[in-house]
């Protein structure tokens, strides 16, 4: 196991919403996953590989949209990867917008002295009871 | 990778909470995990090992707490285990209580021609912004 999960996973963290959040440069995430064996789940929907997955982040609309995250917790996987979760909320500009929760879960693995993502699923948070 | 993924991830979530649910059963939830390998993250405390996660699962308050599964995410992972998240929420059965959401990330690993727990992350979803 890695000893170093915990800053491997946090630096992650904060480098993938860095560049998701803006819309300019979101596409560079893609590099991030594998070409063919990549993992999303995103609201419910499967996606496998970059193509499908970067053709699914196009959609993702959240222009004006402000993200605060909340928790990050990591584990180390038994390949030297990082299992991560992240809880946090989104909140659009407008200020009548009620703030969404959010859980998204990250399995990294290592390779060529880097990490790539090869599970990936995100929730919304809604309270409904 | 294990083509039922999805309904083995499922119906884990239902036996688990259906044991750890019920405080006069719940220390048979410990059987599910490894003897000194599986990691839990509860609220941000780490526990390696089933002997610490079972000492903290017998100090988690969850008398008269109703839970409600909004969603499971299941994917398949490459030794034929199963990650899973979950979402939903806890509602204590006061009337004036607001429910709480939490997520709840599991790794399922094959062994013995079953499975047993070896990641495990717990958050409560507090919206605060």
């Amino acid at each position: 196991m890695n000893p170093n999960f915990d800053s491997i996973g946090k630096q992650f963290v904060e480098q993938y919403y860095l560049v998701f959040d803006n819309k300019d440069i979101r596409g560079q995430v893609a590099v991030m996953y594998h070409p063919t064996d990549s993992l999303l789940t995103f609201e419910g929907q499967q996606f496998q590989g970059v193509e499908a997955i970067a053709e699914k982040m196009k959609t993702i609309p959240l222009d004006n949209m402000f993200r605060q995250i909340t928790t990050v917790d990591c584990q180390p996987t038994t390949d030297g990867g990082v299992l991560i979760n992240v809880i946090g909320q989104l909140k659009n500009n407008s200020e009548n917008d009620k703030p969404l929760g959010f859980s998204q879960t990250f399995v990294l693995k290592p390779a060529n002295n880097s990490f790539f993502i090869f599970h990936d699923i995100f929730r919304l948070v809604i309270h409904n009871m």
